[in-house]
């Protein structure tokens, strides 16, 4: 059995790691950390585990009693609270926040499986991918891999409430988002920057880089990722359209089989020869994706659940992998369908 | 034209008033009070009205340039103004709260038209009644007046969202409340003591009492208004049954009559010889009502939007009654329909 | 590996239930049954199943390969179908539709584990209860026992769109269910008949029965069911209020003690002593309860999810019961939550 | 007072129609017409109107009767009705359907004010212009008249599912449609006729032109239209964003400034220099656009409610044009906000 310790337990992503890792035949949960919940009931949080716990969240972090510890903090807390505490070397750590996706003075592994499963399998520490940069890569992995992205890329992708987190405000208001539509961080979403580096990891030599226009701007030379975040008023799930010009012509046959042969040996991505609606992927850890092709154009159409492979089931997935465990441990999860 | 003053004019009811009486033909706006958004236009908060009005929210309120003041601010805050402020005496007072509802040492005339139209007419201070409370009362008002509620009453009310007001909290959360359903205030809602005052006055000599509940507890002698609110993942409108058990069945026909001969002078009260639902009253200052029997049980359904007919519609219309114009003035509404 | 035949295989129950088995640890699906899709792939009717499964569609029905097969027709045509077809006496039959609920010439079981679970355990053909006569059952089933049922009990319950089924009609058109309320059915729902038939046989001697007021009408003596159906806006879920009028006051303690005590061994049926919301049992085989008391009246409320512990969840269950396996296997399932 | 006419008045655009016009202060609605339901009430099709009208629909068409015909039937429709019927030459007809709305050998003008006023208030016949269409339109033309289309076009664009026609389908199921997303006609939508029509209409000699991908595919010169319709999870309004790339950045200033002087006279047209959302524009006749500028892309939202500014709303506002009124008359309408 795998130990787990869960920090930030009181949360969403740790509401939805809580219910994932309850089912999971492999893992013992040994603390779920929250000091404003401590004494409470799991189920008292998160209200709809009532029967199937009796587990309560601690003020206590005995890491020397787990085996991985996940930080389900919010962004920018993960690091402080790495400067604050010490973890045992020997207990692997999955950081749900985007403190080291972008690589640099840390050891953490970017963990997206359909492109890191070696790394994952070694690694000690996780960063885990951001819900709209898991969902828009991938869409285009297959098309980066083969050097296929030469021009700006127009992504649009419209996310459910939950990516918004649990704290209440004017934007998951229920009076203002049911049955509203809107935008935000037009062209300036933060997880542009792990997309543009696990897009220019790929390319391959010869072909343009891809500009990170949070750092550089619109005015570099490469290829920019045009991405527009929508609100939906949905609460779980991510859909995604890219739109990707070539530089010349391939035929749908082409392009589809592309795809298929790129996540052959995934265990969650699948490609459908048939359009796609989101609610296929809701409550799943899974993601499809579906290309159309006009003309030099492909049209790319990819989905996820935001919470689970959008957050804490590739989260899990990571874990099964990093244990050398069934990959799909813990995840055959029944869509919710309707 | 009638000059109107707007104290809590950022808020929901604040909100659709502007826009009701933006469109009204025989309304000037005055003064939209609000401290807290002084100087900016009403369009920065209540932002579809753009391209609609200029007009800016003023932290000032000077009584003596309008006809009529309307109390657009949270229970229990009109009372506490009242104390702080003097309002002239020939300004008029519309009180959207539920200060002055309940008789006593005030000069408040509770204003629902269907039973208090010459009382409104001839009122200087009213105060609006209720979302649910009318809901339910249109429901009962017949019956009451024929003295035939002589058990207690099942009451059951679906409420949308904008009940709950502008302030985001847990069970405002899109992500709770889309596709949620719950109850609240069970047996408990405040809007009792203003549904058992009607139906008191209206019985007729000789039938039993309606207990106010929530003053006197269930175990008194007399009739119970047996109410539960629900939540609903909607933002408008509130949808009520009333089973009502008679002493004699009475024949469908004989109730529906009864309805229709009640309602026939009401300008925006309907009965409805088939089943309703919620939509053909949202967006609309109407309230519509229907009934079916089954042995010596009454089965009806009314419902309002919560906002209009709940809340600001019904204040306008007050307003109409108060100043001696058409009843319908400002209020001939498009449905949203869909 | 139990081994399993679907009938009525293409529908919303039949989708469910292929979503359930699929990650049954204990079940092998032979066949699943559709004419009318005969060869397609389960996933192009079933869309989310794509990377579940490559099954597909059988025009056959060999029966003599499974050990249960599974009935998701409409209602009647089970026992149509089985005048027209012989299915091997060896082979246990679980049927969805409301054929076999009421007792008559027939051997099938009435399949509510909370009370028949040892009937359940050794029947050879078991009738699956309907959605809202489970959800209503479980709140009324400790008070059933006790032999507090002595006057018409008020049940209000609201369905999700799903329980009206696969076919598109005027009710299930998005345009107008969306942020919409209705009633239907009102007072004359069928489940009535399976709920008075459990009540009648739960009630100790001395105490008054239920009439079936679809057989018997509002004028006989006894109790009854007054049950208003509503639609609701969402999809999944039925949640339901139950209240009851004692002939005496009993503490709200009580109450919950009856509760908990009734359904102590329960597999999925739990009582919560706090307030529920719906999105509790989405997705889940649950069905939660909670009560309230004031004076002599207690007001409960129960929820399930309509195509699981109303469905095909509780006929699983039931499977399970029947072939002495885990009654839990195949159902620890991850609810949406939001 | 205009005499109005209605042909195809039991569907939605019908019933929205009917509902406009009853408030409209200078128009009498002498028939509407609808085989299948002559003789009803128009309640009993479109139920809000209950306490509004007691106008029937009608069998006949007494066009002599009448100033203005309405023609809301299906796409194909009109064409064909009017091969087989002959309408006075002095009755001005409003088409509804896409029949006339590319130019040919027929003298319809294409109804949309903000570019062809002069024109509509001179015509005999118009064809009203699509619901995305509209909205697209709205968020290029200031952009198209300048000159600065010059490159492809990315558009996304998502609707509510009104614009799918009131006969229920698989799409428009509300179990399926609820909390779901997906694309349909992608690159593919007939609009991008009309769209096509108007950007060339109006792009200055020597800019690049736009082709009709339609029409000639994606391989001949010019600029496309990159058109993704996505079906939303809400019932009314069309919300889009159109990216267009400049051959010369310009700031975002010189971009708002653009749009303010082209809309500067329009009725229901605002450029807005803050972001928007969809409910500003349900239920008015509004369309609202806000520009951000990126180097050289300039990112539109523009949004309409489809069944007003995209269809009758918008076609009400012509009829005011044609007959030199009011051009707002009927149309100021309480948004329902919530």
């Amino acid at each position: 059995m795998i130990k787990v310790g869960i920090l930030g337990a009181a949360g969403y992503t740790g509401g939805e790691l809580i219910r994932l890792l309850l089912n999971h035949p492999e893992v013992e949960i040994v603390f779920a950390n929250s000091e404003s919940n401590a004494g409470n009931k799991i189920y008292d949080v998160h209200e709809g585990l009532i029967g199937e716990t009796e587990l309560e969240f601690s003020s206590e972090m005995p890491f020397d009693k787990v085996d991985v510890v996940y930080f389900c903090f919010g962004h920018g807390k993960s690091e402080a609270f790495l400067k604050e505490h010490t973890i045992p070397a020997n207990v692997k750590i999955i950081d749900l926040a985007q403190d080291f996706r972008i690589k640099g003075n840390h050891d953490y592994v970017y963990g997206l499986p359909e492109i890191h499963h070696d790394e994952i399998a070694k690694c000690q520490h996780l960063a885990n991918p951001g819900c709209f940069a898991t969902c828009i890569q991938e869409g285009l992995l297959p098309l980066a891999k083969a050097g296929l992205l030469t021009k700006d890329i127009a992504v649009n992708a419209i996310t459910g409430s939950t990516g918004a987190g649990q704290k209440p405000g004017a934007t998951t208001h229920f009076s203002w988002r049911n049955n509203n539509f809107s935008v935000y961080k037009l062209f300036n979403h933060q997880h542009i920057h792990e997309i543009c580096q696990t897009l220019n990891e790929l390319r391959p030599e010869g072909t343009p880089r891809v500009i990170d226009t949070l750092e550089e701007g619109y005015d570099k030379e490469g290829i920019t990722v045009d991405f527009i975040p929508y609100r939906g008023d949905f609460a779980r799930g991510i859909f995604c359209t890219e739109v990707v010009t070539l530089n010349e012509a391939k035929t749908a046959e082409e392009i589809a089989t592309l795809y298929k042969d790129f996540f052959k040996g995934a265990a969650f991505t699948h490609y459908s020869d048939k359009a796609l609606d989101l609610k296929q992927v809701v409550n799943t850890n899974k993601a499809l994706v579906h290309t159309e092709v006009f003309g030099r154009k492909v049209v790319v159409t990819s989905m996820i659940d935001n919470l689970l492979k959008g957050a804490v089931g590739q989260a899990v997935q990571n874990m099964n992998i990093m244990f050398g465990i069934d990959e799909t441990a813990g995840l055959k999860l029944k869509a919710s369908a309707f």
